[in-house]
């Protein structure tokens, strides 16, 4: 990841679990080749597989020393702590890797080379500090660019916060490369960074930048795919992030979006004192019909599946409210991680099948058709 | 302005007029009793009332050392360059203030404290440098605190940027004040900031936090008010500035939005390399339906009133753009500046009025009623 391949030790101290680490769950599914240990020392001598459900024998360690004789050569914050800062019990881990001369990638909110302890050990050791929250500076305004693009661009888009964005898109990658079909995933939160190995994380961005940095990812990721897939974020009835949602939206300009749903959910979920009930929210119609009428302010776009989250059911459970989901959208649903991915990459097909048809028809587009 | 009373002189060298220096104008118009001179050397010797059409007979002079002879004690950058960096050729002008000893307040996107030079100079005067666009540590992820507030909030919004909608705002808040109504404004962007003496501005902050700035800013003012007018930017239909549109709309939760638009602009404005043909304008339904719809996915909004800005019409023209907006939305339409913003007032004070019928009715509101 970032650049070169890697051999990561990812940091976890005290909190490698399904729900707690959720950076390091997604790293290890889907780069689970460059991951040489999870750093945990509560748990060492487990397995990930066991702890977490994913990442098979990779093993759980003790501490940098014991990741370093596994082959490790670099350190990843795999956790999003609360108030984004590093926890104090963590410094003498990142200290120790950086004496190693390992670099150290973060997706802290409290960037560590902005640490003068990290920052001088780093310079010392000849490591680097990947702050991959840090925005790109000279970033554009957006201008709908991304809507004139040849390659189909889908946008994974959600009922809530972490309902499965990231991983719908990510496997819906997974199914248009066993396909042969030429993929891209626009990285757009710092797990989905890690995994790509490049990307902006938008919620970073200064706001009127953030559809901006979107649509030169989106831009540049088209110039070598047919698909462009990019990670949504947040969503349009949560209080705190609709303005990010509807800055990717408008920065992506997709032509297709899948809606993500967690499939126990039925209200946004809204932490911190003073704050009023959980809001509930809308039955399906009402979620499709939001983001459609959105995108359409500028660009048209359809919700063409829908990916549901259905890690707390059982399984019968987990069939119906997929069987539900798409009768009541009258679109395919499926849980991509549990049933696979194939009716989300079906409907992609056949989105850029049907925008292709248009726009070879007459009276369809405005772009002349090669012959 | 910020935090003492000051005598400005507002800095728009070469470029003092009424389109290139938005931010001189509107300090002008709206905090004329403490500008002391405008500083542009190749309009030296007009009055800005001349020049601008606001301002009275305040003068403009050639350089610092004039300014100084008219009693000014702080330089404030009147305009808004590209790129958002200090043209070179007055770095002499902010140096020459500052070894006055006097305050430099900028809403430029480059920090001028950011300057080493600058630094060094304000630190052997005693001089502050106030970088107004910089955003404020701390900030909260918003949770739609401001709908549960007393205040009735109310928000201006637009179909484009730079349609009117601080300008609208400040009109508003006038004119409760000479009907004794308790109105705050808040302000968030440079311009707005400099007049109101406080405020965030918006697109500076990193987006997650856009919604929660906001809402911290609502939450004060509503202390000691009955009326928050809070001033919008860009617009849902803007593909550069949605996510910012949004996150104040969310982050705000008014209860009433005041609908701005230039009367005679019927496409989004956009600039830059290789950006499509302007945007269409939707018709005025479709404008108030996307407001009120987005409104909705938090709290319920409705838009009560149209603020036309009518500078680039006669006034025959400007009376029939009013009325026929007024006709076409079934709300009351005024330009505020040309024909005065009691429209507007009467439309904010209906809708506290109907809001306070509903919450002391049986059957309204959730809160107890005073006895």
């Amino acid at each position: 990841v970032l650049g070169r391949p890697r051999r990561l030790a990812i940091l976890a101290e005290g909190q490698f679990g399904p729900l707690d680490a959720k950076t390091a769950v997604g790293v290890l599914r889907y780069a689970p080749g460059e991951v040489a240990a999870v750093i945990d020392s509560t748990r060492a001598g487990a397995t990930t597989q066991s702890v977490v459900g994913v990442g098979g024998a990779t093993p759980v360690v003790r501490d940098v020393e014991a990741a370093a004789r596994l082959g490790a050569d670099a350190l990843l914050i795999g956790i999003a702590p609360q108030g984004g800062s590093l926890p104090g019990a963590w410094r003498p881990i990142v200290l120790a890797a950086l004496a190693r001369g390992w670099d150290v990638l973060s997706g802290l909110h409290a960037f560590l080379a902005d640490d003068p302890e990290f920052a001088a050990r780093a310079a010392a050791s000849g490591a680097r500090l990947h702050d991959v929250r840090r925005p790109p500076g000279d970033l554009p305004v957006a201008s709908a660019k991304a809507a004139a693009l040849d390659a189909l661009v889908v946008l994974t888009v959600g009922s809530d916060c972490n309902v499965g964005k990231m991983t719908a898109g990510l496997e819906i990658v997974r199914g248009l490369d066993a396909r042969g079909v030429r993929a891209a995933f626009v990285a757009t939160g710092q797990t989905g960074i890690f995994i790509a190995g490049r990307g902006v994380a938008i919620d970073a961005v200064p706001s009127d930048f953030a559809a901006g940095a979107i649509e030169a990812l989106v831009v540049e990721a088209a110039a070598g795919a047919d698909v462009v897939v990019v990670e949504g974020q947040g969503s349009l009835f949560h209080p705190g992030y609709s303005g990010v949602t509807l800055a990717l939206l408008h920065g992506a300009c997709p032509a297709a979006m899948v809606l993500c749903h967690e499939a126990s959910r039925d209200a946004i979920r809204r932490s911190g004192e003073g704050d009023r009930a959980t809001f509930p929210l809308p039955a399906w119609e009402g979620l499709i019909e939001a983001y459609e009428r959105a995108a359409a302010w500028v660009e048209p776009a359809a919700v063409i599946a829908v990916a549901l989250n259905t890690r707390a059911l059982d399984e019968p459970r987990a069939r119906a409210a997929c069987d539900a989901a798409a009768r009541a959208t009258r679109r395919p649903a499926t849980d991509p991680v549990r049933f696979g991915a194939a009716p989300l990459v079906d409907a992609v097909l056949d989105a850029r099948a049907a925008r292709e048809r248009r726009r070879a028809s007459p009276a369809g587009g405005t772009r002349a058709t090669a012959p």
